[in-house]
């Protein structure tokens, strides 16, 4: 692989946008042939975007797809390049690599280790192939690997080990892996340690970009036979890298994990990619002084302009002064659109609507979700009227335990925290104002307890420092009750916990899709029945 | 297998209560005992009820479910248990059945081909045994399989064949086959087709009663080994059947198939298990006058008392005469309890509220959205007052189409109707009223023209006679727009149909559990992404 130049074309592409999919390689291509580059590699999957689930189970998108590979095709002079996209045999479809030369297919790889969510679509392909490839006058052999197959636990196929068996002088990694909190760092070492295993240089292509719950990161890299940087591609951002695998800065490494920063940026990415994919320009945020919509809005500013978002504060009896000060305070911070839209008349007019049913009856969960309820009503429609959407601001820690309300504060279209826990949310945000040297959100709202004031005196009632971690505890792990004591909760903690966790399946059945930061996503990854007789007490 | 007394018992598990469950067993196996029954084989995963999807994760109910398995044991002898649990060995769990005789656990049977969601928790075994079982005097060998494997189209491994070979007397299939239109018959005649293919007798035993979305049937038979009827059991209630083999009365036939009274009874079950496992009484529904929600009343009242039933007419200022008096008549007819909640104050104050933002725009989508979200909000404050649960009332074509508010019309814990298209719904209307002999729904509910009654002179913008199957295909067949023009369909109609469907996605990504009564399930099975750039016009 000497004197070779190679191109890492870490794109963000668009789930069945085939025809712009199509643009940005023929684009990529170009610029790699400009830069005299031999070899470009894609991510898994480019040209129909990853990953378009039962968009693949039509025949038209297939036959589409195909049709864009063949014009990639009819583009690809002087120039090798590795192109995601969906090839189809018979009967079966497989996710594929198209080697493209001269104008020509040369072969088609397909991904022998597919994922469980890709066997509802993909078949399974065994025979894994090296490629030769005449580059100049030089003969090299490359073996070509979809996804981190490394990474995959369930890998029935050795996929490294035959490559190399069959001469693979480098490995390309046409992947589309996405983020999750402290996944890069290990990532990184097992392709690193691959790389050293078999004396073999590495070329990791990822996706960059969101799709729906999940932010891809990009943090492509090339590494030589030594397992040593050649080349490191940004992350959350698109890039391009040319290289040579034999020419290197010697001793790069890569640039720290900034853990809250790569929170941040993933966090951010995913919701402009949310907004510009939809084709959605301006979202909506209902603040209510506390610290969780306070950080959607930091968020949405960032990912969409700060002239984009509104947000209103939607005082009712039980607002504190501080509420209203402080989302004013915010708002001014960021330079948002603020208003404020006071429920109160709404609030008392349902009630009398309300009051011939209610007659008799003590003011309880019904009236304080009434609120809430009223709010998500003000919320959707300001958003239908200006076609804009509305970002739910619901954390982990309180959508498992219930603590929301159902058609009010978790309306919304995207749900940009709702993946992170309530000690997770302050982080972040303390780390906000630390990163831009100002208080961009109070720090009142920081320091203040945690309060829904949806009736007097009211406060969370968890001690979140405990309850977070207890929650992430058990739907990462599934721990027994034993388990739990032996690590020190309380025992009436864990049942209480059990207790609303479960009580709240049937609400999360339903909830608006979230930002998936954590190895075990809230909606995505779960599924657990809603009638369930089951006590884990 | 001659001269043995079998019983099968088609009991109602419910997921996650291992202890009435548990029960539930030990009381069939007595009955059995009483019987002098020799063998009683209970459906797949009978302990734990079918399915419990990631209560598998958890230790603790593996190690309860095997705890409550050997109190079984100890109850059992004199006879064989042919019992459905979780077996776990070593790290690995198995959708097993428990073979029981004389106080001992003489045999487990693992599933072989478990299906795709079963893959996320159990291991797949591939070594296919038969049972010898001494009953009596005599040996008998047979063989056990789970779940309808035959029907597996995925099937890797032929377990009949397999079970034949080994010289299996009887095939028993211990299943849970959840019910849909235009199932039964094939499954029968496949059912019966694989016994006169081996000469041997099928002793299939299904799960009987609702689960979340899915709705088990039972009508559990036996056949004998050229194919004829010995025993059948009721279709959507607890059943037990006694039997022999070798004694049966001739000419048996299943009964004749009604499809409308096996959809209603299906739907019926469906609803009142969701309230019974989940230990809720009462329903809401909000009468529009319409087809719909006059099904859905008429569905409750059957399945959880007309008394329990609580209904409200909520007009706004577009709301016709009609609308409120044919729900007023439904009302009376099911001897539900209705009253009436104008929405019109609660209109115009809201739209008060948000007149400053609002200033300057026409009447449109957010004004109509806004009258649903009122009607919703109310529903649900009554809801949390009282501790009911209220029913959504959106049918498949309009959910497909996303012609429903959310947060609105789509509010509730369960959608009884929502995998029925327009069509079934008049025609399932008009079984009920011919069923009853009388005019339970209005027959001008039936006969007026759809509106949704959000604005003046509004009627739904579609002819159901054509949309409602063009819908069901698009959905349940991925064809191609050439595909849909061969069928006759107008290229207008079609590209207006998929832009309906493709742009309501993130709609129905929030939807409420609905009932499955069709192949191809509304929420469970599709899995479309939001963010999606491709146009199948």
């Amino acid at each position: 692989m000497k004197n070779i130049k190679i191109a890492i074309a870490q794109k963000n592409f668009t789930v069945g946008d085939l025809k712009s999919n199509f643009e940005i390689i023929i684009d990529s291509i170009k610029k790699a042939k400009q830069n005299s580059v031999k070899i470009v590699a894609f991510p898994e999957l480019a040209l129909t975007g990853y990953f378009p689930k039962d968009l693949l189970l039509n025949r038209q998108f297939i036959d589409e797809n195909e049709k864009y590979l063949n014009m990639i095709v009819n583009n690809c002079d002087s120039i090798t390049a590795l192109v995601g996209f969906v090839h189809k045999d018979k009967n079966n479809i497989y996710n594929s690599i198209a080697v493209i030369q001269d104008k020509k297919i040369v072969k088609i790889i397909k991904k022998p280790n597919i994922n469980t969510f890709e066997k509802r679509y993909f078949t399974q392909h065994n025979n894994i192939e090296i490629v030769e490839l005449k580059i100049g006058k030089n003969n090299v052999k490359i073996g070509i690997m979809i996804s981190d197959e490394f990474e995959n636990s369930e890998n029935n196929v050795d996929v490294t080990k035959i490559l190399m068996e069959k001469g693979a002088e480098a490995i390309f990694c046409c992947s589309a892996s996405p983020y999750f909190i402290n996944k890069l760092d290990n990532k990184r070492n097992i392709i690193i340690n691959i790389s050293k295993k078999y004396n073999v240089p590495i070329i990791y292509t990822n996706l960059i970009g969101g799709q729906d719950d999940l932010i891809y990161d990009g943090n492509s890299f090339a590494i030589d036979e030594n397992g040593e940087i050649v080349t490191i591609c940004k992350a959350n951002k698109e890039d391009m890298k040319y290289f040579e695998l034999d020419k290197k800065q010697s001793n790069q490494t890569f640039p720290k994990i900034n853990k809250m920063e790569e929170l941040f940026n993933s966090l951010v990415l995913g919701i402009s990619d949310y907004f510009r994919k939809t084709g959605f320009k301006e979202a909506i945020i209902g603040l209510s002084g506390g610290i969780d919509s306070a950080l959607v809005a930091v968020l949405a500013s960032e990912a969409i302009g700060a002239k984009n978002v509104y947000c209103y504060a939607m005082p009712s009896e039980f607002s504190t002064n501080h509420s209203i000060t402080d989302a004013e305070k915010l708002a001014k911070n960021l330079d948002i659109n603020y208003s404020e839209i006071p429920i109160k008349n709404d609030y008392n007019n349902l009630m009398n609507t309300l009051a011939n049913e209610f007659k008799g009856t003590e003011f309880g969960l019904a009236e304080e979700n009434l609120q809430a309820r009223i709010r998500g009503i003000i919320l959707m429609s300001i958003a239908n009227k200006y076609n804009r959407l509305v970002l739910a601001t619901g954390n982990k820690t309180e959508v498992f335990l219930g603590y929301f309300t159902l058609y009010g504060d978790s309306n919304g279209a995207l749900a940009p925290i709702s993946d992170l826990n309530k000690v997770e949310v302050y982080a972040l945000s303390n780390y906000i104002n630390k990163r831009l040297g100002k208080e961009v959100i109070p720090q009142n709202i920081i320091d203040k307890k945690p309060s829904a004031e949806l009736k007097d005196e009211q406060y969370d009632p968890f001690d979140y420092e405990i309850v977070a971690p207890l929650v992430d505890e058990i739907v990462n792990n599934n721990p027994t009750k034993d388990e739990l004591l032996k690590m020190n909760y309380e025992s009436n903690l864990i049942d209480k916990i059990f207790k609303l966790i479960r009580y709240s399946e049937y609400k999360r059945s339903q909830l608006v899709t979230g930002l998936k930061v954590s190895k075990a996503m809230v909606c995505n990854n779960r599924k657990m029945p809603i009638v369930n007789g089951y006590n884990l007490e």
